[in-house]
């Protein structure tokens, strides 16, 4: 092989002048595909297995770990050149080679030594797991995630935020970026995170709450993905105080209803295109695709548990819905467990109507709607058929809320009315009434906690498995 | 035209039993393909024209405002039902009418109320322009927001984003999200934010810079959009307090003009794809799009400006580079200028400069690189030819700097002994240094302010025009 049939094979930024802008990692089928040529690679030294006259180098590349070969009848370098967690770029050769798995392997022929650490490793990472506590695996999260599983699942949780955003986009949603820093909470209570602003006292955004119902006037459909902040005092495996938000609000609905249809196909949409994003993490990480429901039937259900009827367009099914009331009285009938708390779920209730869900209509989703008004923020529209509960839904994934939703007031007389009855001080909410004031639609929406999404998709109790750097009442750091 | 019909043509939510998702937004276009037949709308009254016997009435549905007759002959309802601002539903026939630039009209048929305004608007929106100070457009943000100029200029920022994304993803960069709660500020200085945290000092995040660097060691290449806060005291058009910055980091760098390149491209394949994406919002803003600069030279040019090559991907021509003191001098030379400050441009030069590469290179952009050590950041990567400039840049756009990046350091005693020079304590640093300890490859990165480069693109001097609810020294609402 010569040199220029070398460097157009090449992806790795080698040889800056023919390749000015490098494109970073091969698949395992493209090396394949390059049986008997030599290749230029680029990546840190994951793990070394020395055997008797060579040596297996695993190799980290941005997105795959590939296997090596060190023999010095081949390699044109000392083997103590190869240190794990250094950064290097190699030329190899791809030979064929029937007894591994792949029918190649990867000669490595010259190495260029680009960084070494200056320590060995605090923990080991490259294991099939990282066999730590959690406290380590997030002391030590700038390495943990270097482990091929830690960090699939943050792959995996990209490709859920491009499913979700290529979804949003066909629907016509328009993307927002709206102030963390505001001069009012939008979820109440005392759950709000307070600083100094030039001497004024400003909060973290709880939400993007009045900004995305604002911009409905503007749009029409909007979302947003983004951090909120919390300051619960929580400390449990399904709370952080820092997440990310997936927020979409959508005007000129005729009922919630609509809402719930729209969270639907977005999973749908998202589910079905997690696959042809991150197949290989999906696999690697063993992930149980979930199911939404069987047919759906007129027939009356116990408790009241409706399933639409499927679609053409949803092939995984539809998501079962039952109203709180009734959620609350089956999960205290069929589990014979007494009702502590009329008003609200408590998490073992939530865990236990999902595992009936599960048991008897095959979904892994449910939405419960109608919460509770005392239960919910002062913008949530109320049943006007009933003033005590809301039109509001709650999606509960294997055990867990993921996403609070439901129909906002869009009448000014209306708004004002409830924050007043609230003992509320409209004054406060100045500029967020504005809006009610000069005519907004029908409207509604939802908001989604990325982390506790991906978390329950690939079955982590703790929800901080699934979060890049979390934030917690103890952790502030990395 | 019978019902089922009309069903199969309705986009927008009615009779959902038959369109379950509904899809807002026709197209002008779309609605000229209907000539003759009924369609069905909903939006916002924009405009309200009464004229003898028949009135005009601009509707504003989500991403248009489409003109519509009314006329007591067709139409089934009262002139007085229609209210500027209120939102409704319509059906309407489309006519065919010469005197009409489409060549069709919208003849109202039946009207729907949904919502009616409480009270009548305290700034005019429906004009062309928003004619008022910029005080108020932000006062009445909600309200001015449905402006149609107003409201382009957030659906192009929305393309910009569309295109980085679409881009890096394509260039094998891996989304992540950042916590905003920090222990430490990574751009140092007094210009942070901070809070109580559980009984903690916490920070807001200037940037992501640590956090991007740490995944680096992870993915290779890393981007993220989001907020970024800057508790700076600066009074001016160009500075918010709060921004979206746009943020990407690479490893495997060969030198930091790998980041410029990959910059450009960025900007290349992003201006490129705004036509397609938002063409319409594009020409009512009379947007002129930037030009790169005309073909390289091998020619020494003076003051050491640098035009590399265009190259068949980058039809619009590749940026100038010129270094930082070479800049110094030009703009002091050529517009006898004297050079007040040495180490750091004044706003001024940097406008002068850009005019300077408009008129010379025909290019809107400029990269000015090689900043003095002293006034970047601890983490910058120092020149090994020169310790007194680093490997960074800046690139300004039509007379502001829009972007700053630059290779980092990636060694461990190399950060260490930077810190130690810079009279900072290691320790606080503790979990950022685990990353250098352990390995990592050269990178480096930049971070693009939005609002700014949006700014910038359509014209607007005040950065706040490109900002949807901006936050500065006066302002936290609303």
């Amino acid at each position: 092989m010569n040199m220029s049939e070398l460097l157009q094979i090449q992806q790795d930024g080698e040889e800056r002048q023919s390749s000015p802008r490098p494109v970073t990692g091969f698949s395992l089928e493209e090396i394949g595909r390059r049986t008997g040529e030599e290749i230029l690679l680029h990546g840190s030294v994951y793990k070394l297995r020395r055997m008797s006259g060579f040596a297996f180098v695993l190799l980290r590349t941005g997105r795959h770990v590939i296997q090596c070969v060190y023999g010095p009848e081949f390699s044109r370098f000392g083997m103590e050149e190869l240190v794990e967690e250094s950064c290097v770029r190699v030329r190899a050769l791809v030979a064929p080679e029937e007894r591994s798995r792949m029918g190649w392997e990867l000669r490595l022929l010259e190495l260029e030594v680009l960084s070494v650490p200056a320590e060995l490793m605090p923990i080991v990472i490259n294991q099939k797991k990282v066999n730590t506590s959690i406290e380590n695996l997030l002391d030590y999260r700038m390495l943990t995630l270097r482990n091929e599983k830690q960090r699939a699942i943050f792959k995996i949780q990209e490709g859920i935020c491009r499913g979700f955003r290529g979804f949003l986009q066909k629907q016509n949603f328009t993307e927002i970026h709206s102030p963390k820093l505001v001069e009012a909470g939008a979820e109440g209570g005392a759950n709000i995170f307070s600083l100094d602003y030039f001497g004024k006292q400003a909060y973290l955004a709880q939400s993007p709450q009045f900004y995305k119902q604002m911009m409905v006037g503007v749009f029409e459909r909007v979302y947003e993905i983004g951090p909120v902040f919390r300051a619960e005092k929580h400390d449990t495996s399904r709370h952080l105080n820092e997440y990310t938000g997936v927020d979409f609000e959508m005007g000129y609905i005729r009922g919630f209803e609509e809402i719930m249809e729209m969270e639907e196909a977005m999973l749908q949409a998202t589910l079905g295109s997690l696959q042809e994003f991150c197949g290989q993490e999906l696999e690697m990480l063993q992930v149980s695709m979930p199911r939404f429901s069987g047919e759906g039937t007129e027939e009356p259900q116990p408790w009241g548990v409706e399933v639409p009827h499927r679609r053409e367009d949803m092939p995984m099914g539809r998501i079962p819905r039952i109203r709180f009331s009734q959620a609350k009285a089956l999960v205290s009938e069929y589990y014979k467990r007494p009702m502590v708390e009329k008003e609200d779920f408590e998490p073992e209730e939530e865990d236990l109507l999902c595992q009936y869900i599960r048991g008897h209509y095959d979904s892994a989703f449910v939405f419960v709607t109608h919460y509770p008004t005392g239960k919910r923020p002062f913008y949530a529209m109320d049943n006007p058929e009933n003033p005590a509960e809301t039109l509001s839904f709650d999606l509960l994934f294997r055990g867990v809320e993921i996403t609070t939703g439901g129909q906002r007031i869009h009448g000014y007389q209306q708004q004002l009315e409830k924050l007043l009855q609230r003992g509320m001080d409209p004054e406060e909410f100045e500029s967020y009434l504005l809006m009610h004031r000069h005519g907004m639609p029908p409207h509604g929406g939802l908001g989604l906690g990325l982390e506790r999404f991906t978390a329950r998709l690939l079955g982590y109790e703790n929800v901080r498995q699934a979060c890049l750097f979390p934030r917690d009442i103890h952790r502030l750091t990395p």
